[in-house]
């Protein structure tokens, strides 16, 4: 591994989180909260003291191959969480390092679980820092590096952005990296600003609608309010529920909007999926709860928010979903697994990945019916690589054992089985509430902090596809060369 | 697809369950039991007069492709737990045909899973059918007929084999498959006379002895008691345990004991991971459920029992393992998705497809670290094949489907997360009890007529190792060339 290139590069992340923490502390002095700003300013001045000296001098040697570029992006999220821990330590908000922590890497890996049980006792500051680390991580703090500054030259800088993009592989957008990530953050603000002005049109406070916003296109779900957005009218969250929709959505479909490509954005087939799941998923909910709430129009209210909260992995809730029957319940679950669009903000296998391997199954069946049949898997249009069916396979297996290994050792806090299985999906797809004693009026304070360590694995390693955070675990991965 | 020879063979099939269904008549002449004897006899009747009509006259063309082979296999399995179902009625013993068909495919499929709450109720001659059941679908009815009768000729029977015998590959022991089979019998009955044999030397009357060795080594777990085998002696439960360890062993060691090739036997890599998880799983037990027994040998007892029985997913209780603490519980959970050896009696992935895994994601790992490493993955000193590689791919992203799809069907009967997930895991695994409410102490009875039919496909699926039934249900499968 080539050492100088990973410190030069988690310098450069601290320096930009530096820069990401004025704004609570902005917030903070504008609400008169002295300490949570100095809390925020000190936290700030320490990640560009710290960022600053791991900077040093730009490496000779500026190649990032695989390993450098997942270790590096590996190591930057959990550095990156690790400070911005700190200013709920220093107001004293968050007593515990391991509580704050696991907040942190909630709100960065745009999980949404919380440790506390009284988010309204927070500052606005601190409650600004949530929501907006969501917003951060959403699309991807290397991606906003990338876009912005020319760190280093060259197709090397693909290797970060294979590490923070979500997806089975990394469509760019446009032959330059750099100008791929411009153009994603350019639709990602341009995402957060209308929903933002479309929640103060509906009636909430700007500070309401932009910690809400960050949530939803970050695709996080950390709420301001105890009850999550249970509290806001019917329409606010109807809203919330269409940009919810529109986060989870495969990034290249506004791409194509916005090139007026309407064809092309029409015909992604992962798009198309997407929606037909979510309606079908919101009929057979309207129909198993329609006996729980009074009128037609508040079950599929309830029915669509938690059907567009759980698949974009975003983790807001308008009623205690643990309520419903087994049906919905289980339907849930299941979306849990699958999550939203690649190329999009969510979480999750992504749709993408379960298309591939129906796609695959399915070859499979025919070869053995037609043993002389080829086939070819094709998927826009383009046929497949078996690079990329080979990946996605090992993917989804890997995915699988870190599930049942994690829900393995925290059955060492002797939870429910039903808690356990949920914690470890809500964390590893990063959506935020799981069922029973992690549902989504609970918390995860009741776990140990051993448990809470591995949670926090899980959510890392659910937001950056599983492998950069396994290659830190790979002791060929450390040896010098 | 070519009708006549499926046709054919499935005629075969109800042929032998016919000669099968005697023995049950006998042990009902035996005890004085006219109904149940008549019942037998009556339905052995059945099967041999539909049989013979169905068999007709022996196909021109006995070519068996894949397509023939698995929907042959997939096919007789059915109709003979069909047929296998009707003395139940007949008796009046299991008054509805589902919960009959539930019952004999349960047994067929070495599940174990009931649907009786008392079984102590039923006929020495219906007890003797549940357990004989197992015994028959342990080794595969397809690997007994052609043992003793040379159905068609050439290696075209391999893929009659491939549908039934567990495992990513088929080892043949002998170039011949003919041979291959009878060796397996061998080995099969061998076990069974000397289980049966060391059975009665602890205590157990010859009945019981007989019973309880077909469920050990068909690995199905039927026990002829309420209380499973909770009542018998401490001594028989160290017995069952150890048969039931050596059931889940792959019988490719067993031949190589034979055949004095003692390295070969102890080289195997799947027998090795399997005693040491099998190990390391009574340990973790033992250190954790400690509290609840007096004594530390009989603490040891219940834990390798209970590891015993769920590995192999043979699915006796020596205890309601449901009491067990969480972690406790998990790790029987996380070995009902392993399950044993290939060629072996028992169900679940396999401990070789684990392995295989495992390999695969180290490789992949491998290879990201340094990209231009080629790494074979080598089993037991054999280069793996990609076609293994993908078919191994395959297999468990097929599971996962079947697993969640079938939990999300089964949710319709509004019963607990835990009790539906286990209760799949139960029965596509070939195991018998879950937890909760399908628990060690309770039985299926509770799920409605179409939840048991879901469970019953999912038996049938985990047994004849996913892919025969899934040709069933591909339209092209049923074209006529």
């Amino acid at each position: 591994m080539n050492f100088a290139i990973v410190r030069f590069i988690v310098g450069w992340v601290l320096e930009f989180e530096a820069a990401f923490l004025l704004l609570p502390a902005a917030v903070g002095a504008i609400y008169g909260e002295p300490r949570a700003t100095l809390a925020f300013l000190g936290t700030a001045l320490l990640c560009l003291i710290f960022g600053f000296f791991l900077k040093g001098k730009r490496p000779k040697q500026t190649d990032l191959y695989t390993r450098e570029g997942f270790a590096s992006v590996a190591l930057s999220w959990l550095v990156m969480s690790i400070f911005g821990a700190f200013p709920f330590l220093f107001t004293g908000e968050i007593p515990g390092f391991i509580d704050a922590l696991f907040e942190t890497s909630s709100g960065f890996t745009t999980t949404g679980a919380s440790i506390l049980s009284d988010v309204e006792a927070l500052s606005h500051a601190s409650l600004f820092w949530r929501s907006f680390t969501h917003w951060i991580g959403g699309m991807g703090v290397f991606v906003f590096i990338m876009a912005i500054l020319p760190l280093m030259g060259g197709g090397t800088t693909m290797n970060l952005m294979r590490a923070e993009s979500p997806g089975p592989s990394v469509g760019k957008l446009v032959p330059r990296v750099k100008d791929t990530a411009k153009i994603l953050y350019e639709i990602y603000i341009g995402l957060t600003i209308i929903g933002a002005i479309v929640y103060c049109l509906c009636g909430l406070s700007l500070f309401d609608s932009l910690t809400t916003i960050f949530g939803t296109v970050g695709t996080g779900g950390f709420g301001t309010y105890n009850d999550s957005v249970g509290s806001f009218s019917p329409l606010v969250q109807n809203m919330i529920t269409l940009f919810m929709i529109l986060s989870g959505i495969n990034y290249t479909a506004y791409f194509c909007l916005l090139r007026r490509q309407f064809k092309d954005a029409i015909s992604i087939e992962e798009v198309r999926w997407y929606l037909f799941i979510i309606l079908g998923s919101v009929g057979i909910i309207t129909w198993n709860i329609h006996k729980m709430y009074p009128s037609l129009s508040e079950t599929v209210r309830h029915a669509s928010f938690q059907v567009g909260s759980i698949i974009t992995t975003t983790g807001f809730s308008s009623t205690d979903f643990d309520t419903w029957p087994q049906l919905s319940k289980t339907i849930l679950v299941l979306l849990m697994f699958m999550g939203a669009c690649a190329g999009s903000t969510g979480g999750g296998i992504k749709v993408s990945r379960i298309i591939i391997l129906i796609k695959n199954i399915r070859r499979e069946l025919s070869v053995m019916i037609h043993p002389r049949m080829i086939k070819k898997i094709r998927l826009d249009g383009h046929t497949l690589s078996d690079e990329t069916l080979r990946s996605t396979n090992v993917f989804i297996a890997v995915y699988f054992i870190i599930m049942l290994a994690s829900v393995l050792v925290i059955g060492i806090d002797n939870f429910d089985f039903t808690t356990n299985f949920t914690a470890v999906l809500a964390t590893l797809n990063n959506i935020g509430p799981g069922l029973e004693m992690v549902g989504p009026t609970q918390n995860f304070a009741i776990f140990s902090p051993f448990s809470k360590c591995v949670l926090i694995f899980d959510m890392l390693a659910g937001r950056l596809e599983l492998f950069p955070m396994l290659i830190l675990l790979m002791p060929s991965c450390w040896k010098k060369y």
